[in-house]
């Protein structure tokens, strides 16, 4: 059972009841940050009782903000291979490189992890209708996991979205609103909706507190296939980025839990074209400015104005003696293929922190010795049109022995 | 470390060294068959060792013939979820449905149980070069494994594979050639291909012996989810079917070694249009015919001819007391449709088990108290073309909020 208490904002520090159904704080509209009596949990959490529970984000449930379990709303989410690294690893001399593979997850992306968690928690409190702003994969998320819990689930997407997406919200019956402009565009439009409809619909995108909660996961799961350790580095595609500060949350509940005895430094990735974060990073800036952006063929990370999702990761970085690190969409291609070369089929947006290893190595600011985690946040699937831009599928030969010699002569040449 | 002490010929019982290159029996041309020294394995495989182990299907390696486990080829296949059904189970008044997502593996198809084991043969018998014929999501496989084994790969695929599954092969590396023909033609060549290069090329194709060991961890991995007990049923969408056969071997070991006590009864379930196993089975017959076949949306199940492998099927199916079941185009749709619902994205071939467990219950042959599993052989991204025929995406509206508010208004009317 969870052990949540209340909430926190991140910014005033005021507390409010875990009952509430506010998003941000009344106050100084900071973001909300769910607590837990880690007392409680330290006297029935081990890595011996986890290790009995069934392999998804649930068998961290007291650390989660699901209080009723009947209202847990899981498909399997969670969990995903830590896959040693056999090319990229070697290739940059790093032993002990491991790819977390979330495109593994049940809808193809890491936004399960999150959007579980939500959907629980819109059943919990009782909600009909679940809303979110996307560029793409949190809305097929959402889409399955309410289609799952019932609830009618009403998305809002920009047209560049990769039409592999729309097809895998509307599959799962999700009511998808797609407006005629850009990622940006859609969030600030959707933000002026909500203002009117938050009653009403239950808020699943960037301010929900609850959500960025299944995130932590990524610390535990991670500490827990590294036997009890936390590894040197950790690197995220970061859009906001909540993956960042909650690896780093959930990292400093482990250590209090007694669970782990180091933390690791934390990387956010970006494409060049669009790196809000990083440009305040290398400024030494507390809080990230809104940048002139360009198209990204990481659409996953286009968010040219995190707001105070920036801010926070910019803290969590830096609290955990990280980097902030910007990738050109040539190294994005150079990514993706070295993923497709280990066997790991990634979309652009999950393979920036590749190039960003690279870089940070010859920085010499991520060394040999060191034990690496980069994270694979969508499957290939999810975005086809760059795939096509990249491989050449073959022309058919005739159905006569002679051209399938010819064939195979040519390709193994 | 691997128990295998010989291979079997499953028609004349004939016994072969495990070292054998052979890939069918020298006398009778029967299809191979590995055994393990189940003393030995009974002496260090409970379910508590397993519990330890890392999530996949190598956590039964001793029941798996590789030897070398340096020669393992792993992206973290297996383990996926057996998630208990919310949607269809209730509808039918079953009580305890689960399905076997197994769109969930490292390339989103089932083959990678397979797949991940015939690349860790050839890797340990020395080849550099494997084959295979494949309607895609084989293909697909093979290419991410021999990536990461560093092997050279070379499919061959019919021309009406989706060119989801190609691309995806492509991007891994694969070496493809797609033919001007059907499923069955594919196989035709690729058995003519073989009889002349079997010797330089690992032939992962229908009659390799190893592959599908892998198969075998369905029924592990299912007693395991469901605290050491079998289910009543499980239901498999069926081409050869070596996943029927490998299932009912996995539970006749589990027996053995005292981890179960009963074993489940066996469904295989073929497209009508396609249905050659359905077909012996309701005439009383011990072998497989060729049929007559149609084009089918479960293209992975398009096998009109499937020699001694449906042989081995009925011949399980029989001696589980099971049943083999054809359902119509229209049943795949509404069985992919229904898991949908349940936020499982199916593509058609993983469909199929849902109509036809509604007709098995129908005729009073699955009851509404038995526990019964439902396999999901494929991610619905495999094939997006079914998907696009199915489903609608609506046009973009303008960027502002009177047009959301108006097409918000619609969608939830």
């Amino acid at each position: 059972m969870s052990s949540l208490i209340s909430l926190t904002c991140l910014k005033c520090r005021q507390e409010l009841p875990k009952t509430t159904r506010l998003l941000r704080c009344p106050q100084c509209q900071g973001l909300l940050d769910p607590q837990y009596d880690l007392e409680r949990v330290r006297s029935v959490l081990t890595w011996e009782t986890v290790a009995r529970r069934p392999r998804s984000i649930w068998r961290w449930r007291e650390l989660l903000p699901i209080e009723d379990e009947r209202c847990v709303i899981s498909l399997g989410e969670g969990g995903t291979p830590l896959v040693p690294s056999v090319r990229v690893g070697p290739a940059f001399g790093l032993r002990h490189l491991y790819i977390l593979n979330d495109g593994m997850n049940p809808t193809g992306s890491l936004k399960d992890r999150s959007m579980a968690v939500v959907a629980s928690k819109a059943v919990e409190l009782g909600y009909r209708v679940i809303t979110c702003d996307s560029s793409g994969n949190k809305a097929a998320s959402l889409s399955a996991y309410a289609a799952r819990a019932g609830l009618t689930s009403l998305m809002f997407c920009p047209s560049t979205t990769p039409p592999q997406k729309l097809l895998q919200i509307v599959a799962y019956g999700g009511r998808l609103v797609i407006i005629d402009t850009d990622r940006d565009g859609v969030a600030r439009l959707y933000a002026e909706l909500m203002q009117r409809r938050s009653a009403e619909w239950y808020d699943s995108g960037v301010s929900n507190p609850f959500r960025y909660e299944g995130k932590k996961t990524y610390a535990y799961e991670i500490a827990e296939a590294l036997g009890a350790c936390a590894p040197d580095w950790i690197l995220h595609p970061a859009a906001g980025s909540m993956s960042v500060v909650k690896t780093w949350k959930g990292f400093g509940e482990l250590e209090r839990l007694g669970l782990v005895h180091t933390k690791p430094r934390l990387g956010a990735v970006q494409p060049e074209n669009c790196a809000p974060i990083v440009a305040a990073y290398r400024k030494g800036a507390r809080t990230v400015s809104p940048v002139e952006y360009l198209p990204t063929m990481a659409g996953g990370l286009s968010m040219p104005n995190p707001g105070d999702l920036g801010d926070l990761t910019l803290q969590a970085i830096r609290e955990s003696d990280g980097a902030a690190v910007a990738v050109t969409e040539d190294e994005i291609v150079w990514g993706m293929r070295a993923l497709w070369e280990e066997g790991i089929f990634s979309e652009p947006t999950g393979a920036v922190t590749i190039p960003a290893l690279r870089g940070l190595m010859e920085q010499g600011i991520i060394q040999r010795g060191d034990t690496v985690v980069c994270i694979v946040t969508g499957t290939g699937f999810k975005d086809l049109h760059s795939l096509e831009q990249e491989v050449c599928v073959p022309r058919p030969v005739p159905a006569k022995l002679s051209a399938l010699d010819e064939a195979t002569q040519a390709l193994l040449a």
